[in-house]
């Protein structure tokens, strides 16, 4: 196989990505000069080498040095008594955004589908066993998944996985809050949705 | 003007339909036999003659008789210490398929535009305030309107103009509560959103 | 059944409407006067007796009189030497836009179905045989139907249906061109579009 | 900049591209093993090697040798009469995929955008005018761009910078057939494609 081929083969299992534009990727890459491809290069191969996996809340960072803790799990002022529980890394971004946590997160790492045979496989539930045990401060785990079919599930199966764990020592588990979304007009919502939202009313 | 050019006009003016669309409308007709044009021609001008406005909801309503009260307005059971503001007609068929109201209905017929002169021409204001001081077993008033701009502004600006009147009572003023809708992933959920889908977790 | 039931009904079958768009049409003639409601009830009763349809090429058309032909069909400057064949009224215009059509017209009424077991009854074919038997001038047929499946289907069918007539009388029969439509990328461009804009390259 | 983000910030400059998704292509390597991204970054740093730009069509090729042509350009059987242009390599590969082109191509490089003061500057014009000239058996150049405004621009702006050779050499210059693209609803077409498709009718 030619290089133009290969290329276009790995792109296209890029999260999101079809052949035909991982075609225009390759494209885009022969139209660079050397050395911007050159440095395309060596930030994927030293991508891993610099990143670290922050040993409690298993999510990827860097910091130039070899911590095992990222910036957030080695922060002092940060509410010990709250985790987190988000699917991905790129959910922490939006989370932080909001500037309303303060407390731990961890990155579950997926989600577990209906029917699925092996969910302790899906997800990092070992590591969240750990994290959990681990924290003796530790008053309440918010599961912060998409409100989708498998979010709510996953959600269901972490909260009837930990209970053996979090009744004895009283941590209270919560998920996100249900309404309206910002935009969301009354007259397309779905039922859920309004029966949520005016339960929270406030 | 010819009977084809006038009522593609004409149908050009209902919610969400454009000339071609309207033209359709009036092929689609030309293609009906008379008598099911007739059925439309009677229904369209006995339409208002059936239908009551109902005298504290304000909402539309066909009983047959001439009753001043809708259903809703006029069943005993209905807890008479909500009251929740719907900006139009259809929204009230959501509210009430989730199965989580108990309380009083009021069709506000708009929202209220930012910086707009009149406000108290775009909405049943005049009609709210003798509702409101008609029911004196009112203890909330939910506003239940979309979750955008003019959703919001309209709530404030009926929040403010009530003040005078839900605050010597001490009604309650509340809206809708804000999280993730049904179906929302929270990587593309905005700031807001996650905000208030943490203060609301559950 | 009330007439806000019955009416969202009927206007849920009007071409491309929905259940929810049919009750905000509804809502839209309840917040209309009654003045207003009376002249779009007076319209849709009157459309068809102001209307006729030709009784060479079946289109409607209006003129105030009860004229047998349309103003297409008696227009004694058109080539009638030519009738193009459209499947429904609204595609007429599009093709008197273009200003590069001065012959005849014919309207199908519909399309043939692939596998349809009277394909006869979908369409106007007797009387499209008629006006092909009246008109003695005829020379050329063209099929002008959409670049789907079911219009090629049906233009073969009518080709087919026509070939006892056309093949002795000499009449060519013939469909639209195809080629990249205003706005088409190349690159995106289905094989059958490429290859039929290379052949009429000009 | 850590490597997370300056890897997103190269990846939002790949077409199509925006900073989320960048960011999840990023993490999507993250998750990979270390083989996998060397791979990656091996075929990025070879890939210009690897590949040749033909010395007469100038569209990008690998063939494991240091050929100055392209497998077409160097295939005796194909008809050297016609030269086709077009704005991208991509395209060339939706041609030969129609099976209906059997001469040489010539890849523009770009489209000139309408207004631009250095049309020369946005496309291989000179390449082009070395290949014109040099092919002495060229009898017709078919330019095959986009359907779009500045695809029409391009091609008036080829067809008169190469007058003075195809004029006085008797080559014919076309562009490709306008029509209904496969799909393509007759009552949504626009004026100038049903003026195409009634001229090429067939």
């Amino acid at each position: 196989m030619d290089p133009i081929t290969q290329l276009t083969e790995i792109f296209s299992h890029f999260p999101g990505i079809g052949p035909r534009q991982a075609k225009r990727f390759v494209f885009y890459l022969l139209g660079q000069n050397d050395s911007a491809n050159k440095k395309i290069a060596d930030l994927i191969v030293e991508l891993k080498k610099d990143i670290n996996s922050c040993t409690r809340c298993m999510r990827f960072f860097s910091d130039g040095q070899k911590s095992s803790l990222c910036n957030i799990c080695s922060d002092e002022s940060r509410d010990k008594t709250k985790l987190l529980i988000i699917a991905k890394d790129v959910d922490l971004d939006n989370i932080e955004r909001s500037r309303s946590y303060e407390g731990l997160y961890f990155v579950l790492g997926g989600l577990v589908p209906i029917l699925d045979k092996n969910p302790e496989e899906r997800i990092r539930q070992f590591e969240l066993k750990r994290e959990v045990e681990r924290n003796t401060d530790l008053k309440e785990i918010i599961i912060a998944l998409s409100a989708t079919v498998e979010g709510d599930h996953t959600a269901e199966y972490i909260r009837e996985s930990f209970k053996t764990i979090t009744e004895p020592r009283g941590i209270k588990v919560s998920v996100l809050g249900r309404g309206l979304s910002t935009g969301t007009e009354l007259e397309y919502s779905d039922i859920d949705t309004i029966k949520n939202a005016l339960k929270h009313r406030e």
